[in-house]
C-alpha cells in the first residue's frame, strides 16, 4: 500500500472515528452540537497530520472535485477512493466494538451514527430535502476545498477551515440526514447497520458525488477559482 | 457576472445557509450557543473559499466600512451589495425547501431565522435595545474586520478572526434581535417570511449601515488603523 | 488621547461586550460553556483588529505582566490600565442599557455579570477558594501571554491562542469567582451593580495583579522565556 | 531543574487544570462537551506559551512517540516524564483545594476526574472496550503530532491542530474512560482520588504508552512521516 493510501486510510478512520464514535458513544451527552464539532476536529487532525502525505481528502466527493477539475489524476482517484472507503469501514468496526462494551448498548436499537432520512430518521425530512440539504452541502463543501488549498491560498490554513466549514455543514443538517456530504463516512455504518441505512445507501453516495462533481467542474473552468492561479489539469 | 459577484453572491450563500439554516432546521437542538457557532464558521468558509477573489465581505455594511474607509470604490460597491443581497435571498429559499420536507414545519409559526425585536421576538427587548445592540455591534464588527484586513496584519489569520468575532457577538446578542449586523442576512428570511419581519426590516439595513459607516469614517481617518499603514483612499 | 490608548479603550470594551453581554443577555439561553466561549472569541476579536496598534493586552494584569518582565515601560502601563478600566465602564453601561430593554430585566436582581465569590454567588466557594482559583489562573494566563508573543513565537498566532486560553479558563472557573482575571473586567460591572460586588473588587483587583506580577517576574528572569529570546528590559 | 523541564511541569500543570478541573469545578454547567473544549484549549495554551521551550508534549505517551520515532534521546525523555507527571499532581492538588472550598464538594463522593472504567464509571463501559479506545485513540493522537510537527508541517499550526485533536477525541470517549490517552492526566487525579482510580490506573499506563509506541514505530520507519522528511534518529 502506498504511503498516500496509508494516509487516506488513517484520515478517514479518524474522520469516521471522531465523528460516528461522537454519535455513538457520547450523542446523549453533546448533543448535535458536540457532534458537529467532533466531525470538524477530526478534518483538523487528518489535515495537520497527513496533509504533508497525501493532502487529506478523505472523502470521495471531495477526491471526484480534485480529479474533475484537473487537480488530481485517475489513477490516484481510485486509490483515495478505495482507501477511504476501507477507512470508514475499519473505524465503524472499532466504534461498534467500543459500544458493545456497553451494557445496555444495542446495534439494531441505537445504531451506529448511519445516515438517513424520512420517518423514523431524526427529524423526518423527506427524501427531496434529504437531497437538496446532501447536494448543496457538498457542493459548497467541496467549493470551499478547491478555493483554500489553490496555490495562492495563505499557507497553512486549509485543514483549519475546512474543518470549522464541516463543523458548520453539520449545525445545519444533522437533523436533516445525520449529514453525509462524503459516501465513505455513510457507507462504513451502513455495512454494518444494515436495514434501512443500506436501502438508504445509494442517496449518500450520489448527492455527494454530484455536488462534488459540479464544484469541480466550476472551479476547473475558473468560475470559482482565484483569478491569480492558472488550471492545472 | 463578474468573478467577484459570483464570489460574494455564493459566499453570501454560505453565511445565510450555514447561519439561518442551523438556526431554522436546528434550533431546538443545538441552542443559541451552536447557532451562533454556525454563524461564525460561515464566515470562515466563505473567506478561505472566496477570499482570493473578492476578500469575502458578505455584508453590504461592511462594505460601506470598505467604501468609506477608502479601500473600496464605488462601483464595486454597488456590485458587492447586490450580489451579497441576491446570495442572502437564494439562500433563504433552499433552507426554506429543506425545512418544507419536515411534517410539522410551518413558515407562518416556525418562521425562517428572521432578525426582530419587540414583543413576540425571542426575548422580547425594546426597538431601542435592538438599535444600540445592531448599531454597537456592527461597529465593533467592522472596525475589527478593518483592522484585521488591514496590509500589515498577519497573513492569512483574517477569516479565522472575524469568524470567531461574528460568533462572539452572535452570542451576545441572539436573544435581542436574532442578530444581523449585516442588512443582506435580515433582508434574505424578511422576504419569505413577510408581515413583522418585513416591517421590523428598516431597523436592520438602517442600524448595521450606520455602525458600518462609522467604522469607515474612524478607519479612514487613522483612528483605528494601524499607525504603519498609510491611507488607501 | 493616542492611538494605543484608543485601541485599549476599543479593545477592552470588546472584551466586555462580548463576555459580561452574554451573560446578561444569553446566560440563560447559552450556559456556561457559552459565555466562556464570548470571553475567549473577544480576545480573538480585538487582537486582530487591534494588535498591530497596541498589543491588545486589554488587562491590567497582563499589562503588569509586560511592565515586570521588562516588555513595556512605566508610561505606557499607566495610559493602559486607565484605557481598559474606562473601556470595560463603556462596555459595562452599554449591556445595561441593552439589558434595560427587557421587560423582567432588573439590575438588582439579575446582576451585570459581576465577578464574587461565597455564599450566594454561583457554586458558593470561599474567599480562598477564590483567592487560589485567580492567583493561578492568571498566573498562567499571563504567562502563556509573555510567551505566545515574545520575539521566536510563531507570527500571528498569538490572538487566537490567548483568546482560546481565555476561554479555557472560564470553563475551569465561571462556578468559582465568574472568572477575572482582570481588574478592569472586574470593575466595569461593580460600579453599577454596587453592594456585593464592590465589596468584592478588591479580591479582583489583588489576585489578578499578584498573578500577573510573578508571571512577569519569572519571564523577565528567563525562567519561563524562550532560551532563543534576550532580555528585552 | 532546566527550563525544559519547567516548561513540561507547567504545561502539563496547565493541561489538568483547564481539563480535570472544568470536569470537577464545572462540570455539571458544562457537560461533556464543554469539557472537552477545556482539555483541547490547555493543549492550545500550553503549546503557544511553552512551545519554543520544550516542545509542549505533556504527556509520557507522547513523549514515548518522540523517543521511538527517533525525534528525542533517552536522558531528554525521562526528564520530561518526571516533570510532566510532577505538573499533573500539583495540579491536581490544586483543583482539589479550589473544590474543597464548595460547602457540597466531597473527594470520596464527586471524584477528582479519575479516570476509570466499568459498572459505576460513567457509561459503565467494559474493560476490553476501555482499552480499545484507549489504545486506538492515543494511537492516533500521537501520530496526528508526530506528522503535525514534523520539519515540512506548515509553521505554527501544530498547537492548535494538537489541542483540537484532543478535544476531538473527548468528544468520543469521555464516557467510556473519562479520556487519559495520558498516563500523566491520569495518575495526578488518582493519587488524591485513590480506591477504584488508583486500581484502574495500570490500564492509562499501558494502553496510552503501547499506543504512542506504535506511533512513534510507523513514523520512525516512515509509514506515517511525510516522504519529503528525513528520518532524525
Amino acid at each position: 500500500m502506498s504511503s498516500k493510501a496509508i494516509a487516506e486510510f488513517i484520515g478517514t478512520f479518524i474522520l469516521v472515528f471522531f465523528g460516528v464514535g461522537s454519535a455513538v458513544l457520547m450523542g446523549d451527552q453533546i448533543g448535535f452540537h458536540g457532534i458537529a464539532m467532533a466531525f470538524g476536529f477530526s478534518i483538523v487532525a487528518a489535515a495537520y497530520g497527513f496533509g504533508a502525505i497525501s493532502g487529506a481528502q478523505l472523502n470521495p466527493a471531495v477526491s471526484l472535485g480534485f480529479l474533475t477539475s484537473g487537480r488530481m489524476g485517475m489513477s490516484d482517484f481510485v486509490t483515495y477512493c478505495i482507501a477511504q472507503i476501507l477507512g470508514a469501514v475499519a473505524a465503524a468496526a472499532v466504534v461498534l466494538m467500543i459500544a458493545s462494551g456497553k451494557a445496555d448498548y444495542s446495534l439494531a436499537e441505537n445504531g451506529l451514527g448511519q445516515n438517513g432520512y424520512g420517518a423514523g430518521y431524526n427529524g423526518g425530512y423527506s427524501m427531496l430535502a434529504a437531497l437538496i440539504f446532501e447536494f448543496v452541502a457538498t457542493f459548497l463543501f467541496v467549493t470551499v476545498i478547491l478555493g483554500a488549498t489553490q496555490s495562492d491560498a495563505p499557507v497553512g490554513f486549509g485543514g483549519l477551515a475546512i474543518g470549522l466549514t464541516l463543523a458548520g455543514i453539520h449545525l445545519v443538517g444533522i437533523d436533516v440526514t445525520g449529514v453525509s456530504v462524503n459516501p465513505a463516512r455513510s457507507i462504513g455504518p451502513a455495512l454494518f447497520a444494515g436495514g434501512q441505512a443500506l436501502a438508504d445507501l445509494w442517496l449518500f453516495i450520489l448527492a455527494p458525488l454530484a455536488g462534488g462533481l459540479l464544484a469541480g467542474l466550476l472551479h476547473g473552468a475558473g468560475i470559482t477559482r482565484s483569478p491569480h492561479v492558472k488550471p492545472q489539469g
